[in-house]
């Protein structure tokens, strides 16, 4: 056997799989989502030596959304799939990662490279000897892109994709040929940990902005937070809290800010989203001279289709890459740091109360006799079911609207993909957060899906099975495409989707005895009666819980209505021109 | 309403979705595979009245794959998806038809050009403002893209895109921006059909090749003819009919080549694959003085691990794009002409007869006292049972290599993904082959899967079901990913899946009562029984028909068993080096 020089020079060589996944397990990754296939085999025997588990998805599409869902809980995720044919097949999910902005490490089995290298006709390849194509297809969609070519880079291209995976918060690849599984690397490089803290700002410009902040905030009579994804993403939540505690000043979140402020705080105010907004929201935030905006992603789905009247020159924009100070910009100076010493230096603020969003049912739902379940009623319903520390997930269509309409109790995570709006995602995300959660000692992961969107991804109810999780998951069953009905195609066929019998499949998907319980409600009696049953409602119950929950196909939530206009006003924009 | 001066001008005005639709239906597609958004909406409705049919599949990736199916066997097929999440879903199984020369055009619903140029922070974007990272990535994996940003350049970008994609047999991509499917083009262009006719080769270039070709033919004692899967894709299937029959050669196919040829012919010899031929099939093949290759592709899985023992001294290519005779190449030559000058001109030949394959069991396996299905048994039972003109779909897996063993009657059509080879493909593409036969009067499409290919695509039943299909499907329940455990990882869990109760599946998907048949065969018996079964296997039978066919976890076709070992020893070549 020839021996490589350098390996002999290594004082502790471990094998680079090994390195890999003891690098994953330490910065807090415990399950690998993804499938086999031959290309990565030989690594998948490395993961249950370095105290992970392996998934094993029903495709990896579905692996991608898992590992969004379990990344949104814990904070990183992993997935494992093949060259070509299943890499491919998880590139959405990862764009909706990269979109969204979640960590999520895709490692990806590939040829040796001497094959490579040869340029060999292998099956899953495009047959022209052309093995870079799919990584340039992910560069798209990835912060960092390691190829491991070469065992004597392996190591620090490894820690590199991790390190940016973790500080930019979004999808990293890695290539990981047959022939350097089991090269050695140096295993002494793990017993220094990855540095994972952001390079703080500049001390100078951090104070000049903080400066800045504090005199518009107290000249402002009337101020404002407003609480958006990218401080969940980027890690500003503890900064965020404080500001909002300290201040005591009216708090709003976005739908996409949803979950990130605790919502049984005094101040907490709602969700502000243009014309989508809750009660009494919109009046006080567009009335408010300044509008601390915390991590803002100003989609057309996150605005109600646009329909923000917030003037920059009454808005602080704080931001993992800049602040902007009405159309003051401070590249480079991270909000976290100057969130901290606002909060510090504030001092007593000009306060001017918001209004106090609550979970009652809107006064037309209480007179109706209909027993029809509603989205109406549903939703603030569902508030007053829901338990601190809950994982609620909701689907890009009815269910994503309906949610503004919930307040949460406190410290519930909210998961959806209101940017990227994938549908098919929200199941599996649902897979990935309720197996976080049981890593965590969450007990309840709570699943919003319609049943268009339950369509693309059904099967990872298996896995949820085959991984003995107990999430309660919920179809919103409207006979088809609800929330396209609403821009365009109100009764046309290709909004329609074929009838299921949802909950069967549960069972069809191989379920043991009693590990499943299954519920259809289709009368608003019906949903309180199971709200109140406790072995339903239990987070200690581990069975999985499916329900199907039937509403009315031309039925949606307001702020959905709205939106649903403006996009389909929008697609439609120049068709006047004809 | 303003309108375009152009527009003005063109005498007979139509929308660019009609101009689009009316194409397709020109060159041959009936049924529009994919699933709407709300960016592909507005084009959905031009759908009906172009003639064609919306299939409405249950996610795009399953489409894409239903689109390849339908493309093998109509000839071309399209997919409609929209931006982003739509198409990202639906890119491994369009690189699949990239790899294996598939005509499949996709045609993806854009935001208006207006959003586009604006930079409009748009869902199912990557929030940067960068509408072109998808088309780039699936440049990749298409042989043309035409971005329909212009109304007066859209129709010319049409024609170009649906005529490549037949010329070249691989995917293209079009865009259609929401703001464009309604602008005006002229439908005069219609009245003129598509040039679909491949460039003539330069003709004196022709006989010198056809020339050199009969040199080598006529000088050779015991030539053979190999058919592989590019005579398929490249449209030659006529002209190496022509050959065959009137040279009386002995004809091999390869894996990817099976359906190439009537197998029912005298000079018909079987499968050659080197170390995974049909019996006499390597010893006849390796002898041959001179082989005529015909449409060629030597990967991994098609020639059994690289164990082709053929010299290219002995061997005449036959390409789309060249032909090689020896180490000559004539560059620029389609085969096309090239085989019906040789058929015409060869006259007789020296011919020694090859093996004569059949549907005979094994000897061990007709003495063999035990009940249980062996692959080794039922592939050539298989044989037996067939139909002229049944399509059959093969999977990634123990049916991709049983599959050899089994001699066909004439005119079958074969589809599988030997070189792509991504699993779920076949369940997909089945869905597409059995809506093209519907269309084209053929009677019967069958499906072998295996219970983890499966599981990745099975809600694709649900589409078959939903366009009141009627194919006889077999899932192999042999408990996990067999031809994974051959290859690395034999016990592992990583190459379990969960225990599905597949037969019960379709009625979970809705089947109406009567429209599914279901079974679960154990033993050779009951399979004998379950052949003799005329309502079973009648072609007019309006059915779905759903078989569990049970085998053994442990058992492989002998050729896939070769190729596995050859695949594990290139997977693990340079561990060694360590
Ligand atoms: C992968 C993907 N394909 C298509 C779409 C377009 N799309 C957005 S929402 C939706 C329908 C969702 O229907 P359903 O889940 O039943 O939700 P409902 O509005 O009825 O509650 C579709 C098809 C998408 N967002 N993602
Ligand atoms: C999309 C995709 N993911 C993963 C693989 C790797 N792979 C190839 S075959 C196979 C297992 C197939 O198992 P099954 O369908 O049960 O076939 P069997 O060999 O058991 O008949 C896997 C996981 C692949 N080819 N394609
Ligand atoms: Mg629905
Ligand atoms: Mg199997």
């Amino acid at each position: 056997m020839a021996h490589d020089l350098r390996t002999q020079e290594i004082k502790n060589p471990i094998d680079v799989a090994e390195y890999l996944f003891k690098r994953l397990h330490e910065v807090g990754v415990r399950s690998i989502h993804g499938l086999p296939g031959d290309y990565n085999l030989v690594a998948l025997d490395y993961i249950k030596p370095a105290g992970l588990s392996w998934v094993g998805n029903c495709n990896e599409l579905n692996a991608g959304y898992a590992a969004d869902g379990y990344a949104r809980v814990k904070g990183v995720a992993a997935i494992v799939t093949t060259f070509g044919v299943g890499e491919l097949s998880a590139v959405n999910a990862l764009a909706g990662a990269y979109s969204e902005y979640v960590p999520v490490i895709h490692i990806v089995g590939y040829p040796s490279t001497t094959a490579q290298r040869d340029g060999l006709l292998l099956h899953h390849t495009l047959g022209n000897g052309d093995f870079h194509a799919f990584s340039k297809m992910s560069a798209q969609i990835s912060c960092a892109v390691s190829l491991l070519n070469d065992p004597h880079e392996a190591a620090t291209l490894i820690d590199n994709a991790i390190r940016e995976c973790i500080l930019k918060s979004r999808p990293v690849y890695i290539s990981l040929p047959t022939d350097i599984v089991q090269k050695k690397v140096d295993g002494d490089r793990l017993k220094t940990p990855l540095d994972l803290s952001y390079p703080p700002n500049d001390p100078e410009k951090e104070d000049y902005v903080v400066d800045v902040v504090l005199k518009y905030l107290h000249a402002a009579k009337n101020p404002i937070i407003l609480v958006d994804a990218c401080a969940i993403r980027h890690r500003a939540l503890a900064e965020t809290h404080e500001l909002i505690e300290k201040s005591g000043l009216p708090v709003f979140v976005t739908p996409m800010g949803k979950g990130a402020v605790s919502e049984n705080l005094p101040n907490y105010g709602g969700v502000y989203a243009g014309d989508g907004s809750n009660k009494g929201v919109r009046e006080r935030v567009e009335s408010a001279d300044l509008v601390l905006s915390i991590g803002g992603i100003k989609s057309d789905f996150n605005t109600a289709g646009f329909t923000y009247r917030v003037s920059q020159l009454n808005t602080i924009d704080f931001h993992s890459y800049a602040v902007k100070v009405r159309y003051s910009e401070y590249p480079g100076v991270r909000m976290n740091g100057v969130l901290t010493k606002v909060a510090q230096k504030m001092g007593k603020l000009n306060i001017e109360q918001g209004p106090t969003p609550n979970n009652d049912i809107p006064d037309d739902e209480i007179m109706s006799p209909s027993p029809t379940i509603t989205q109406a009623w549903f939703w603030p319903n569902l508030g007053q079911w829901l338990d601190p520390n809950d994982i609620i997930i909701t689907e890009t269509g009815t269910a994503n609207f309906g949610i503004w309409e919930t307040r949460f109790p406190k410290n519930v995570t909210a998961i959806s993909q209101v940017l990227w709006g994938s549908i098919g995602y929200a199941t599996g995300a649902c897979q990935g957060a309720a197996l976080a959660a049981k890593e965590m000692g969450i007990k309840r992961t709570i699943l919003f899906t319609g049943d268009g969107s339950f369509q693309l991804t059904a099967q990872e109810v298996s896995t949820m099975l085959r991984n003995k999780l107990n999430p309660i998951i919920f179809v919103i069953c409207n006979n088809g495409y609800t929330i396209e009905r609403f821009i365009h195609g109100w009764e046309d066929s290709y909004n329609d989707v074929q009838e299921w019998k949802y909950k069967d499949l549960p069972a069809a998907f191989g379920a043991l005895p009693g590990q499943v319980a299954t519920y259809r409600v289709e009368t608003k009696d019906e949903v309180m009666s199971l709200f109140k049953n406790d072995e339903f409602a239990s987070g200690d119950n581990q069975k999985l819980r499916f329900v199907e929950l039937v509403m009315k196909w031309d039925d949606a939530p307001a702020a959905l209505r709205s939106t649903a206009e403006s996009t389909a006003k929008r697609n439609a924009e120049a068709a006047a021109n004809n």
